[in-house]
């Protein structure tokens, strides 16, 4: 199977039982194995107290994001770790895109960076995790 | 004003305007200056496509004990940087209960760990955060 | 075996063995399993081109406490991710000491908390470290 | 003064002064604003208990060659903050080089990644660090 055929299979697998990215409205999009975006809006019930998108939402976002880029690999993969550093608030309407690459897989473990920007390309968040790949697939290749 | 009552006036006035934390159901609770409990069970809506509690999730629970946790003094504090380690996955309907306790508090930048539990007293994820206080109020105490 | 006994009998196999540690004038004393104390005075040619303590040597002291609290258990453990945040500089003279603790310990991953401290109390460095364990012995338990 | 130019300045003027760094073995080139690359050598006396490179040092490299990428603007910057994964030991005889680059740069943080690799290209450690800028020059400008 071609690798990003086997990517975007992986992703259109996980992304169909994926009711958390679903309720937040993101959606994504897998541009290559390791790689992908994912968009969200920042809508009125994910401000906190300060009129700010909650932290945990914008994580949630950038861990979507990593999360369709280290499953590419029909490998089930989960995040046994990530840092987030908040660069700049997002606010009320912004539309935040979520940028995943791969710094680097071992054969266990793969370690990403996720660049978090709004609609000025402004960089909202610098997000960078480590991967942990189990040996079980996502999907039968047959 | 006593620094208890101060903690829970703060949590009062930012929980008022927490939309995101009321979305996601999590109750708060300021146990003393730079203490909180925050607590959240986890609903069919925060499933990832593993049918495991999306970690972003489980990040804005810890974040919002932080940021409770944190805002105890009457100065606006946001968070800077958090890295969480994930331990174990969290499920459909465990009760989840983050626990903050502040490691240091210098005149800016204040240390916090939040240690994510599940109703087994199980340890769910391992949070660490920098939050960076302004010279703003939260409320005016006259 | 005694708990204590095992932890120092592999703290002292690691030890003989360190040059690194030995090279930086680090002496260490394990208190418990999981526990530890290093010492280290800060000198001259530790020095960066700011006058104060180079950070990698802050967080070699915090790393040599951190290897001896987490082989404790006769299992030959690595450290397979650390942060330190610095919160104030050390300088010539200093007698810097770290003390480790065990946050938790899973089969394989254990996690640690490092404080750093100069001789007048003051926190330097906080640590948090991810330490990986193998199916390997440091001595032979007979 | 010529961007790149002032960049080694500054570099020049810090590694005079950098005993740490220079008892290391370490050299030094600024590449850019922003950019470095730092080299080491693994000898005998930066073994740890299991004959590898101790964690710390490694960790040093990584450090210098942040210090004196963020350290380009001729604005003291000191590191507020930084992690490491270990991905595979560094052994006798290595030859690490440490290459910084800078993710993003703000008013008073900036935020840089360093990939350590040995003689085979391999990566032996990732490092994302937080520097913190300074209202105070490195050198006279005039």
């Amino acid at each position: 199977m071609d690798p990003l055929e086997r990517a975007q299979r992986c992703a259109a697998t996980m992304f169909a039982n994926d009711r958390a990215s679903q309720a937040l409205g993101i959606k994504v999009e897998v541009t290559a194995p390791g790689a992908s975006v994912a968009r969200m809006s920042v809508r009125e019930d994910m401000l906190n107290g300060f009129d700010i998108c909650h932290g945990g939402l914008v994580f949630a976002l950038a861990d979507t994001a990593l999360a369709f880029a280290c499953n590419a690999y029909n490998r089930l993969t989960v995040v046994g770790s990530g840092g987030m550093d908040f660069i700049r608030p997002a606010v009320l309407g912004d539309e935040l895109s979520a940028t995943a690459r791969e710094d680097y897989r071992g054969r266990r473990n793969g370690f990403y960076t996720v660049e978090v920007h709004n609609q000025n390309d402004d960089l909202v968040a610098l997000f960078r995790a480590r991967a942990v790949a189990r040996d079980e697939p996502l999907f039968d290749e047959g």
